[in-house]
């Protein structure tokens, strides 16, 4: 079968005139990434980061050229206010995460109000590429809310809903997910991911299919929804996996990733252009996706 | 590789003088799970429901012998009383759930006292032969209690030490699962896990080692903890995962079975002789394991 985020690389190859800016990019597998998007001719790129570093790793990636600059910072912080005002400014027209932690470089993005888009929060948009499943697999939020409200579910499935529906032109199923089917008032996960299904059902939540409480055997599998006689459009073919809280995300991120054999790549929205998340332990490779699923998603091409 | 649950098969194998009383056993992959025990000859059973409709069922599954008995109960509900009643005498050494729900079956055992173990609490223990890893690993709980508070999770993490320990003869690493690794007072999960790791040291929790907060990519992967700069014993080689709240367990256990291609048993524990949980979703191959799980885990022989 062919690799599913061939897709994203396809859809980020006809965006032109983007330009990256990088908060950190003084790392050998973040230059791996630059080096395979730019042989792509993907985007033009901006690494902010110690110079004399940057230049030592470009060379030993056998990287140059024209689409990459390299601007000296003094340290990771600064590395991040200069890319943080690239992209505000425009000189950039998407910004990605290098050896900065996520944290530091969302609380600078939650000072600037004008980077966020109004009436929304940030949250962390993850996509897999699963080997046993038949398409592929958007999951949120696994990284920055904690223990969302039901307002803030609703404001996290919007954000995943956008970037969708700009990236494959097509209403996305979501599954809010739970540990059972059953409305259990007991378990706020059920309640919620009832409503937001009503929601969507009365036009509150736009341009998707909404069905839940749905557990994650019934939100993959068709076979396990004719069993527990779940009738579901949603059932056996979802896009998008909504999670009740941080925990169980993370989870579910790490479980497909290291027991069930998935590539990942994962952006931060809810900001006027999603902004690239990478993490240390991700390899070279999961980088590039990253950053062709940040110029697949965004807006503007 | 030789699959793991043949560990489970052979530790079964050699206890002897076991009878499973089954409440609602009138189901084809119950009856044919049965079928394969006993050809096995690891127990005897007393098989609760529709005496017609059983007798039908073992006709199709050619079941047949002096080792299988079979009792008529009007109903699903007077089923489930006659096996436990069958248990609790001793007429039956294991309990084994049919098709009735574990509510139900939870709720009846929960009536009587002398059914649970002295200071505990009834909670799910499952085991997963996940073939991207390198041995058998257990999850707790999953499925029965939603939100454990900590001296809760104390418990359930006792429960299933004591029954990995009957079964193995050693003593199991245990992941306290959380979204990341580092202590944050706003994310119980982490706290938690921080403090139930302490416990361990200070010898209020006995028979494992255990280490937590981690993540399930550190729990899981050597590797990984080194990217993460994590220094742990348990970490990329746990036995046991426990998960903070009902919703990841349940994520983390459908995201094993239904991406990750693993098989999966389960056990009620917490009572004095584990009882033996199923899912409808389950094959009779998962329902087979099931009852060597609890055969294994027993600790009469």
């Amino acid at each position: 079968m062919m690799h599913k985020f061939t897709v994203l690389e396809k859809i980020a190859a006809a965006k032109q005139g983007n330009t990256i800016a990088i908060a950190a990019a003084d790392d050998s597998s973040i230059i791996n990434a630059v080096k395979k998007a730019s042989d792509q001719q993907l985007a033009s790129f901006l690494l902010y980061g110690d110079s004399d570093r940057l230049k030592e790793l470009m060379k030993e990636a056998d990287l140059s050229g024209d689409e990459v600059e390299c601007i000296n910072a003094s340290s990771a912080e600064q590395a991040a206010d200069m890319a943080i005002k690239a992209w505000k400014t425009g000189k950039a027209t998407l910004l990605m995460k290098g050896i900065v932690s996520t944290d530091v470089l969302a609380s600078k993005i939650l000072k600037d109000k004008s980077l966020i888009k109004p009436d929304t929060i940030l949250s962390q948009l993850a996509i897999f590429d699963i080997p046993s499943y038949h398409k592929l697999l958007f999951l949120t939020d696994a990284g920055i809310n904690i223990a969302p409200s039901l307002e803030a579910k609703k404001k996290i499935l919007k954000n995943a809903v956008s970037v969708y529906t700009k990236m494959l032109h097509a209403e996305p199923k979501v599954a809010v997910l739970a540990a059972t089917e059953k409305v259990n008032p007991a378990m706020a996960a059920t309640t919620d991911a009832a409503l937001l299904s009503v929601m969507q059902r009365r036009g509150q939540i736009e341009n998707c299919l909404v069905d839940g409480p749905l557990a994650v055997d019934v939100a993959l599998s068709a076979q396990a929804a004719t069993i527990k006689r779940i009738d579901s459009s949603v059932a056996g073919d979802s896009d998008i996996l909504l999670v009740p809280e941080i925990e169980s995300g993370n989870m579910l991120y790490k479980s497909f990733t290291y027991a069930a054999g998935a590539v990942s790549a994962s952006l931060l929205v809810g900001t006027n252009t999603p902004v690239i998340l990478t993490s240390r332990a991700d390899d070279s490779n999961s980088k590039y996706y990253a950053i062709c699923f940040a110029l697949a998603a965004a807006s503007f091409a």
